[in-house]
């Protein structure tokens, strides 16, 4: 059998994230038992949800223990089964971890279809965070034709496909990003009617330049001083999706948001967003998506790390902003 | 005919309101012209909305101009009328602004039956702060019996009615109010479950203590630290009605609220309220709260100001939370 190789909590960050917060630790792999399936994972996905694990604040989901493998999703090939829903070659979607190989309850993976697209696209824009855009969009943004949807890390894995959502909906759609490139391929290659550049320091201008008529729906993913220029030009009766605030996610102290007063005025809806709290409706999302994909209206752009041992540094650039696109670590 | 006084707006306030932003002019009473009603002003409510009214930033409604006279409801008697549907003694509510004397439309007049309670309720538990706290609750906070409600500014207006509706439909209604009295009168007087002074300087602790099972809902009249203190508390898909946030009116700064990070953890539902978005359902609110009323369940308590003389110190009063129950300036 291969050797196993895995990424383990080192210490706690306070403060930003460092790469000597995790220690690689390596093993034989694991065997799997009764109703348990091996898999060899292909590719990790990196998010900025993680960073919220690697804290002991209340969180959504307990955060992970020193000495514990780091929570992550992979998509991977399955390589002994002793469970009835799955064989050898199967390709899977697992909660496995930063590992090489693991051994799971064959009921916590989900087969995936690759003989039409990447293996990799179940990490994305047809996994979680597709799903979460779609839910966000469908269930809270909730745009209407012809209204204004801005969305914030407009070129990641979860904003790209709430824009491509907004405008196969009939909505305009409007990102936030940072730097030329990532503004140039929200609109060119994503289809996004504007996208404005924070780091041209005029976000305040830009977006009401790009949104001559206020702001109906926001999705986002950033927070700081981003959602407070944003609350300031929210529309009556406009909604919120708040699905991240990854500007504070490194921060010893949270942003305070000044601009609270527009939801009041504007009778704003604002409201939280974790996917799983979907679950039972992933199916219908996951058709969406499909469908969406099969019709050449969700385009994805991927940065791609090689070898497991690059992960800490993925998720350190994930949080700056480094990323472009969908972060992975392609692990064989 | 009588002098009419009124009280015109003499200069917008930066920072907190002073007597000096207003002047008192006097002038003959007006005549009503066809399809108009002379009132007489009996009551002036005194709400902290009014604040909002003295400034040029964005707000639901345009501010009040420089020597106009300043925006107020009041109750009064019909003195003469010239539309079909009233009489003269009716009762009336009218958006007569801060005057003794007003001839408006009549389709602008809501008649009013002060037979069995006094006039004045109308302007309080069975008026606009009454129905502001009707539709809050019953739309956006929507308590289930045995979750827990927490309200600012619990002896107020709106906070009074917002517990006493929280306890009819079976939830625990828990209050924040500065000072013993206010507090006392909360649980003694009004029936809460628990009642915490924040000028105690123990917000966090005590309404830990005083809330066991975390906050199920929310009832926003004040903003500032008091709103983060409570954003740390709130349960998963828990509900904020941002109704008031008067902390912040009197400010220039406004305040950066920290805790925004709990409405995305604890998917929490944020919305903000302005009562007449639900103009179409004022009888259903109506109706409920007189019902609430007739069976002895709606206790409430003023705060009367003599002469219309006292009013601006009055709404002074009321920012700095020196008002105990609803304010009124008493006119005749």
């Amino acid at each position: 059998m291969p050797q196993n190789k895995a990424w383990t909590v080192a210490s706690l960050p306070t403060g930003p994230l460092s790469e000597s917060n995790f220690k690689l630790v390596e093993s034989a792999s694991p065997s799997p038992k009764d109703g348990e399936v091996l898999v060899k994972n292909l590719w990790l996905s990196l998010d900025p949800y993680m960073r919220g694990r690697l804290s002991q604040a209340k969180s959504y989901v307990k955060g992970v223990g020193i000495g514990e493998v780091m929570t992550g999703e992979t998509a991977g090939e399955v390589l002994e089964s002793k469970h009835p829903g799955f064989r050898t070659g199967d390709k899977v979607c697992a909660p496995s971890g930063w590992q090489l190989f693991c051994c799971l309850q064959g009921e916590l993976l989900t087969k995936v279809d690759d003989s039409r697209v990447p293996l990799s696209y179940y990490l994305g824009c047809l996994g979680m965070p597709g799903r979460t855009a779609y839910f966000g969009m469908k269930d809270i943004c909730q745009p209407k034709p012809g209204e204004t949807l801005v969305v914030s890390a407009a070129s990641g894995a979860v904003g790209s496909v709430v824009g491509q959502l907004a405008k196969a909906w009939g909505a305009r759609a409007v990102g936030i990003a940072g730097g030329k490139a990532k503004c140039d391929y929200v609109t060119g290659e994503l289809g996004f009617d504007a996208c404005v550049d924070y780091k041209l320091g005029n976000l305040r201008r830009d977006l009401r330049e790009a949104c001559p008529k206020g702001i109906d729906c926001y999705f986002e993913n950033v927070g700081g001083a981003i959602l407070d220029t944003v609350l300031a030009m929210m529309n009556l009766k406009s909604r919120v999706a708040v699905c991240g605030l990854i500007s504070d996610y490194n921060a010893t102290e949270p942003y305070g948001v000044k601009m609270f007063r527009s939801i009041l005025v504007n009778r704003v809806r604002v409201q939280g967003l974790i996917v799983f709290d979907w679950l039972e409706r992933y199916p219908e999302g996951n058709k969406a998506l499909q469908e969406l994909a099969a019709a050449g209206k969700l385009k994805t752009r991927e940065s791609v790390l090689e070898g497991i041992e690059q992960a800490p540094r993925g998720l350190v650039g994930l949080l700056k902003g480094e990323n472009f696109g969908k972060q992975l670590v392609k692990l064989a």
